[in-house]
C-alpha cells in the first residue's frame, strides 16, 4: 500500500522512467547490503563464498532498524541533486541508523578519498565493514569520522534546529533532514519545529524535514506513528508546514512517489525562493516536509524464529542473530544478505557498477563532499572592530561603576555590521535584559509571523533581523551549533541558572570537537561562545529558582582541549575577552559576566595585559610589595571580586600593619595544573602567585568545591579556603544574598582574621564588630528592601 | 472584542446571571487591586489615605503582566468549583505571574489561616503585600510558601507534565494549569502536549490546560500568538485536544464567555469520564483546552509617558516605576489602583466583603486548600513486599556473574501489584532494554494510541497500563514530580548520559524540596528515585555520546538535605538500596547501577550490613588484618569495584606479603565531612577506614574530581588517588575502555606500585608485565570486537 498526498497536478506522479526507477532500486540494494554488511562481516564482503560464521563479527552490534529509511531518502535526494544541480547535506536525526548513511557516502566514492583504505574494492569494502561499530574503529552514528555529517544523532532531538542553522545565510543550500519518530517525541525536537518561522526565503536557505515514521523505538510504537493521518497533518500544519505524505512498503512503487514527492517539494521550495527573491520581500513560508512510513528494518528478515521482526520494534538493533551457533540463522542471513543481489551491483573488483554509480552527484555536489559539512573550509575570519575602541574610561581602579555587558553590546553591534552574511546573534527573549540591545542599531530581532501596530514602538522586530530569540535554549544553541558547524560565527546570551536546560547539548557539542580534534581532514570552525548572564548573585526578584552557577561544573568535565571558562570582572576585561573568543577556534568559550552595574577596575592596557595572562596579583589592591603577604585575597567574578576587594579594605582600616596580596581570576583554567589544561599555570608560577604556605581566600563566582576540584594537586592547596554560592537563597538583596553565603566583605575579612595568626588576639575584637556590621546589612534590607547604601555604593578607598 | 468557538448548543452562551457577572468582576478586581498592591504598597493597603512616596516600596519587584489573566482563570474556575462541587487544583505554569495567584488565595481565607499576621484584614494586608518579593519575605513565583501550590513555575516548561502528574490515579481531580504562551515556546512544554495520550480516563482524573495567549514575553511578541487563529487551532488538534478559543479585553463580556467555555468543557470532561467509566473502556481522548487570549498586563497603565503598556512587552514586570521622584507617576499608580474601587471590595476591616466572599468554594474545595497540592497528606506508605525475597543467592563473593538490575525489577513488579493505585514507573522505552521487564507481568505499558495486530507479540502494551514510557526525560521527569508532589509513590530509570536532559529540572526539584524542608505546613512527600543506568562503562555499540557520568556532579550541587547518591556494586546491595528509596521521604535518591552481567559479591546479608553502613572494608577482599595495610583499594560503582577487586589479586599474586585493604562504596555522601552531609563520616571513622597516611586509590565510577570535591579536607586528602572517566572513549569493549581512562586493573595495580615505597625495585618488572597486558588485551579487543576471554571472565581467586 502506498500513498501520497500529492496533488500538485503539474507534477508528474510517477516521474520516474523503467529503467531509472530499477536503477535506483539497485543503487538503495546496494546500500541495504552495504548496512547489513557492516553490522554482521568482517570477512567474505562480496558473498563471493558461501557465508560462514568465519566470516562474521564476534559480536554483532549496530542499528538496521532506521537504515534503509536512510538510504532511502539518500539515494532519492542524489536523483533531485543530479536533476537540478541543487546543492544540498543530509542530517540523519537517528544518528543510530548510521549503517543507512555510510553506505551511500562509500558507494558516492567520498569515503574512498578520505579513508583511502577503505577503497572501493573488495579488500577496502572488507576494512569497511569490519571498522564499524568495532574497537578501534568508527562508532555506530554519524559521528564525526563520517563525511558530510555535521549531526552525530547520537542523544536525539537536535536535528531540526541543527539543520536550520545550516541553512541560514546559505541561500542556495538544500538541508534534508531526517526526523526519527522517536526523536520527534523529544521536548527540544518538538518544539524545533518552530523554526521555520525565522527562515527568511531571501537570503536563507531551505530546510526540507522528512519525518521518518519507522513506527518503533526500542522496544514501543513511537506515538506519531499511532495516532490517525490527519492528525498527524494537523499538528505538522499547525506548527507551519505543508506535509506532503509518502506511505507504504512496495519498493517500486514507494521510489515513484517519493520522486514525485521530492520534485513537488523541491517545485514548491524554489517557487517560494524564488518570488521571495524577485520581490525582496522575507514572508513566512509555510515550507514543505514529507512524512515517510516505512517498516521498520524494511528489506530484513520478516520474521526470525516465528516471530515478527520487519516492521516491528524487533528490527531496532540487530534483528538477526545467534548465527554463531544456530545454522539456520546463519541461513537466514545468508539469504538475506543475497536477496540483494550483490553479484548484479558491485563489480569484479567489488566497486560499483558504472550505471549505477552514474546515479550519484559528482564532487561537491555529492552529500557527503559539501563543503558545507565541513563548515571550517569555508570559514572566513570574522571582519573584527578593534575592541579598544569600545573601552571604557577607568581613571582610577574601583571607583566608578558600569554596566559590564553594556559595551559589549556595542562591540557586538559593530561585529554584525561589519559581517552581516555570517554571523548571527542568539537569545532566550533576554538581550534587552542583558543589556546588549545596541546590537538592534544595525540589526533587529529576525521576525516573520504577525506585525502589530505596536511593534513600532520598540518592538525591534524585522524580516531582516540577524539577531535570533526564541524562548527555547534548545532551539537557539541547536541553531548556534549548525551555524558553526558550518563555517559561520555566532554569539549566544542567556541566564545562568538555564543555562542548565543545555547542558547535554553542551556535553554533546564538546565531545564533538573532541572528536575532531583527531580528524584531520575536519577544518577548525569557530568556537561556540556563550556568555551567561544575569547571574547567581543578581537574581533580586526571581530568587532561589534563578540562583545556579553550576554550569561551570558540567563544563569542566569535558575535554580540556576544548573548553574555556573566562569570568572577566568589569567593562574592559569583558571586551577583551569576548574579542578573544569570536576569533577563537574549536573551543567552547563560557564567559560569566552580569548585566548589571559594577564597580570598574582596569583600564583597557591593563585589562589586556590583565586577560593576556588570564590570572594576575592586582598590584594597586595589594600592600605586600617587597614581603611575604599575610594572607593571599582571590577574587573570581564580578560580585566575588568587588566584596573581596572590599574585604582587604576592610582588614587594611582595622590592621594598618597587615600584608596582603590581591589575585584576581579571569581564566578559571589557570587553576589546573600545566599537565591537565592547555590553560593551566605551572606549579612554579601558581606558588608564585598564592605562596606555598600562606592563607588564600578565594571568593569564587560559582559552587566553591569546583576550586579544589581544580586545585586539589597545588602545593598551598591545605591552606585554600573557598567561598562561594552554596544554595542558600530566598529573595534576598544582593549584599544579603552575599552574606548567606559568606562571599560577602565581612565574612571574608573574619577568615583572614582566623587564618593568620597574628591577627588572632587584636582580631577578637574587629570580628564582632564585622559581625554586628553584617547583622545591619541584613535589617537594612529587610527593613527597607535594599541594601544600606553606604555599603551598597562603596569604592575602593585607596 | 470576545470571539468563542463555542458551538455546544446545549451549553448556556452567557450563563452568568447580571448580579453574578457583577460579582465576579468584583472579585477579579479584588484580585487585581492585590496583585498590583504586592508589587507596589509596603503600607496604606486600602488606600484609605491619599497615596504617598513614603508608601511605596523603595525597589519595586514582581511581574504585573501574566497577574491578571492568572487570577480571571482562578476565579472562573471558582465557579465551576461551587457549582459543581468539582474537587480541582491550580498550576500557574507563568510562575512570575504569582501576585495573580497569591491574590485569590489570600481572599479566600487559606493564606490567612497558613499565616496568621498575614490576616483578612488591614493590618494582615499591609503585612502581605510587603513581604512580596521582599527580603526576608516570600519568592515573586508560586513558590513552595504558596498554599495550593505544587508548581513554582520558576523554570519554564513543566506545567503540563506537572498537571498530568497530579491527575494521574485521581479520578476525580480537575487540574487546570495556565500554560504561558512564552513557557510554549520551550521544549519540554511543546512536547508535553502528548500527554494527554497517557492519560486513562477511567482512572485518571481530568487535565485542563488553559494557553494564556498574553501576548508578550520580556521583550518579544509570542510565537503562538502571531500565529492565525486556525493555525494555532490545527496545532492543538494535531497535538489531540479539543480547543475552545476565549478571547477578548472587555472585561464583562469576557467573563461571559469564559464562563460559557468552561460550562463547555467541564462538560465535555465529565462526559468523556462518564462513558468511560460506565463502560470500563479506556480510549484516548480529545480532552478540551482553552486558548485564552487577553493583553498582557490587562485592567493595567493603558499607556505610560505616552508609551504603550497595557497589551505590550512593557506590561512584564512593573508596569510603572520612578514614582519617587515623579509625581505625575504616582498620581496614574494611585488612579489605576483606585480604578479597581477597593472601597467597594472590602469592609471597614480590610476584609473582602461577604458577598464576594460567597464566591469561593469552602474548605477543602479551595483550591489554595485542596490536600493534593500539599500531597504528603495524602500520602501513603507503599504496602512493600520483603526485598530480602529476591535475593540472588552468592555462596561466596566475586564467583558468579548475574544482571545486576533484573531482580530489582522483580520487586518492582511485586511493589506495582501490591500498590495499583498510587506507584507508577516511568522511563523513556526503556525498561526492557534495563532489564526491569518483570514489572510487565503484573502491569503493562500504558498505551491509548493506535494498536496494531503486531502489538500482541511482545508489544507488553494496555490501556491499563501503569508503567509510562515516552521518548521525553523531560515529560517522564514532570509526570513523576507532580505524581509524588501530590502523593504517591514511583521509580524513573533511564540511560546515564541522557539523565543530563533534565539537569535543570532536576536542580528545580530539589530546590522546591529544600524549600520545603523549612516550612512546616508541606507534608513530607515521597522522595524522587532516579535509576541511572546503561552506564558510561556498557556503552558497547553506542560510544562516545553514551559516556557521560557527570550527572552526579550536578547532584552534589543541591542542598545535602535532600540529595542521596548510590552506587550499589551488585544484585543484593542494589535490592537493599532500592528497597531503602523507595520508603524514604523528602529526598531524592540517585542510584547508579549498570544493567549487565556484573560479579557478584555480598550475600543478603552481607549486602544489608554493607548498605546500612553505606562504606566499608570487604575483609574477605582484604588481606590486611592486624596490621596497617601497604595501600587502600576503593571500589564505587560495579565496574570499578570488579577492576579494583581485581588488581589487588593482581598485585597479591605478584607480591605475595603485600597487605591491601579494600574498601567499597555505596553511599557516596559517606565521603563528605559529616558537618556538611547529614550521611557523612566523621573525621574519625573516616581516617579509620582510609588511614591517616597511607596510598589510597580509588576507583570510581564517575568523573575522578568529584571525589577531591567530596574529601578534599580529609586527614589523608594528600594521599588519595582518584580513577575515573576522563572522556577518553569511542567504540570500545569495555575493558579496553577502562584501560584508556586507567579504571582497569593493571593501571590500578601499577598505581599502587607506584606509590608503595617498599615495591619499587620489585616492581618495576611487575610493572612492564602488567602494562605487556594491557596491551595484549587491547590489541585482542581490536582483533576479535571482543575482550580477552580469561581477563573478561575474571572471578574473585581467594
Amino acid at each position: 500500500m502506498t500513498t501520497s498526498s500529492l496533488s500538485t497536478t503539474e507534477i508528474d506522479a510517477n516521474p520516474l522512467s523503467p529503467e531509472l526507477l530499477s536503477k535506483i532500486d539497485a543503487y538503495w540494494r546496494a546500500c541495504n547490503y552495504l548496512a547489513a554488511g557492516m553490522i554482521y562481516l568482517r570477512d567474505n564482503p562480496l558473498l563471493r563464498e558461501p557465508l560462514a560464521e568465519g566470516h562474521l563479527k564476534k559480536r554483532l552490534l549496530g542499528h538496521w532498524g532506521a537504515s534503509p529509511g536512510l538510504s532511502f531518502m539518500y539515494v532519492h535526494l542524489n536523483r533531485i541533486i543530479r536533476e537540478h544541480a541543487q546543492e544540498a547535506i543530509f542530517l540523519a536525526g537517528p544518528g543510530h541508523g548510521a549503517p543507512g548513511v555510510l553506505a551511500p557516502v562509500y558507494l558516492e566514492g567520498t569515503y574512498s578519498e578520505i579513508y583511502p583504505n577503505k577503497s572501493e574494492d573488495e579488500e577496502g569494502m572488507r576494512a569497511f565493514f569490519k571498522q564499524f561499530s568495532f574497537p578501534g574503529g568508527i562508532g555506530s552514528h554519524c559521528t564525526p569520522e563520517t563525511p558530510g555529517s555535521i549531526h552525530e544523532g547520537g542523544e536525539l532531538g537536535y536535528s531540526i534546529s541543527h539543520a536550520f542553522g545550516a541553512a541560514f545565510d546559505n541561500p542556495n543550500l538544500l538541508v534534508a533532514v531526517a526526523v526519527g519518530d522517536g526523536e520527534a517525541e523529544t521536548g527540544p525536537l518538538a518544539t524545533s519545529w518552530h523554526s521555520s518561522k525565522f527562515l527568511n526565503p531571501v537570503r536563507d536557505g531551505a530546510v526540507l524535514p522528512i519525518l521518518h515514521l519507522n513506527g518503533y523505538k526500542i522496544n514501543n510504537p513511537t506515538l506519531l506513528a499511532r495516532i490517525p493521518r490527519e492528525e498527524l497533518a494537523e499538528l505538522m500544519r499547525g506548527y507551519g508546514w505543508t506535509p506532503f505524505f509518502v506511505e507504504g512498503d512496495d519498493p517500486m512503487t514507494m521510489h515513484q512517489t517519493m520522486a514525485a514527492t521530492l520534485d513537488a517539494c523541491l517545485a514548491q521550495i524554489r517557487a517560494f525562493q524564488q518570488e521571495a527573491r524577485t520581490s525582496g520581500t522575507a514572508t513566512r513560508g509555510h515550507w514543505p516536509m514529507i512524512v515517510l512510513r516505512t517498516p521498520k528494518g524494511w528489506t530484513g528478515p520478516a520474521e526470525v524464529d516465528g516471530k515478527k521482526v520487519e516492521g516491528f520494534w524487533r528490527a531496532h538493533q540487530v534483528p538477526l542473530s545467534g548465527m554463531h551457533d544456530n545454522p539456520a540463522h546463519l541461513k537466514q542471513l545468508e539469504d538475506w544478505l543475497r536477496s540483494y543481489k550483490p553479484e548484479e551491483l558491485f563489480d569484479g573488483a567489488g566497486r560499483l557498477i558504472p550505471e549505477l554509480r552514474a546515479l550519484a552527484p559528482e564532487g561537491t555536489l555529492r552529500m557527503s563532499a559539501n563543503p558545507h559539512a565541513n563548515g571550517g573550509l569555508l570559514r572566513r575570519a570574522l571582519r573584527m572592530p578593534d575592541f579598544r575602541d569600545y573601552a571604557l574610561q577607568v581613571a582610577a581602579p574601583g571607583k566608578i561603576r558600569a554596566m559590564n555587558t553594556k559595551p559589549t553590546g556595542e562591540l557586538l553591534r559593530d561585529v554584525m555590521a561589519k559581517n552581516m552574511d555570517n554571523f548571527r546573534v542568539f537569545g532566550p527573549d533576554e538581550n534587552t535584559s542583558n543589556k546588549l540591545d545596541a546590537i538592534y542599531e544595525v540589526s533587529k530581532k529576525l521576525w516573520l509571523c504577525e506585525y502589530k501596530e505596536e511593534d513600532a514602538q520598540g518592538g525591534e522586530l524585522s524580516p531582516d533581523g540577524r539577531v535570533l530569540e526564541m524562548l527555547s535554549e534548545h532551539t537557539l544553541e541547536g541553531w548556534y551549533e549548525g551555524y558553526v558547524l558550518t563555517g559561520r560565527h555566532g554569539f549566544f546570551a542567556t541566564y545562568e541558572a538555564f543555562v542548565h536546560v543545555i547542558d547535554s547539548m553542551y556535553n554533546q557539542h564538546a565531545k564533538w570537537l573532541a572528536i575532531c580534534e583527531e580528524i584531520p581532514w575536519r577544518a577548525r570552525i569557530s568556537s561556540l561562545n556563550l556568555l551567561i548572564t544575569s547571574t547567581v548573585w543578581r537574581q533580586d526578584h526571581n530568587g532561589f529558582t534563578h540562583q545556579d552557577p553550576g554550569f561551570l561544573d558540567v563544563v569542566v568535565n569535558k575535554n580540556p582541549e576544548v573548553t574555556r571558562i573566562y569570568l572577566p570582572p568589569d567593562v574592559n576585561t569583558l571586551l577583551s575577552t569576548v574579542d578573544h573568543c569570536l576569533q577563537s577556534r574549536d573551543d567552547i568559550n563560557v564567559i560569566v559576566a552580569d548585566k548589571q552595574n559594577h564597580l570598574q577596575y582596569l583600564d583597557m592596557d591593563a585589562a589586556i595585559k590583565h586577560c593576556t595572562k588570564g590570572i594576575g596579583i592586582w598590584d594597586w589592591a595589594s600592600n605586600d610589595q617587597g614581603v611575604e603577604p599575610d594572607a593571599v585575597m582571590v577574587g573570581c567574578g564580578d560580585i566575588p571580586t568587588k566584596e573581596a576587594l572590599a574585604a582587604t579594605a576592610l582588614l587594611r582600616e582595622h590592621f594598618p600593619d597587615i600584608r596582603l596580596r590581591f589575585i584576581n581570576v579571569v581564566d578559571l583554567f589557570r587553576m589546573q595544573p600545566a599537565g591537565e589544561h592547555p590553560h593551566g599555570l605551572s606549579d612554579h608560577d601558581f606558588d608564585s602567585l598564592f605562596t606555598k604556605d600562606r592563607p588564600v581566600i578565594f571568593n569564587f563566582h560559582g559552587y566553591p568545591w569546583l576550586i579544589h576540584r581544580l586545585a586539589y594537586r597545588r602545593t598551598n592547596h591545605k591552606n585554600l579556603h573557598v567561598r562561594g554560592y552554596k544554595e542558600k537563597g530566598n529573595i534576598n538583596t544582593p549584599l544579603e544574598l552575599a552574606i548567606e553565603n559568606e562571599i560577602d566583605r565581612f565574612s571574608l575579612a573574619i577568615d583572614v582574621i582566623n587564618r593568620v595568626p597574628r591577627l588572632q588576639v587584636a582580631g577578637a575584637h574587629v570580628k564582632e564588630k564585622l559581625r554586628d556590621m553584617q547583622i545591619d546589612c541584613r535589617n537594612y534590607a529587610h527593613e527597607h528592601g535594599i541594601d544600606k547604601p553606604d555599603v551598597d555604593d562603596w569604592i575602593w578607598p585607596f
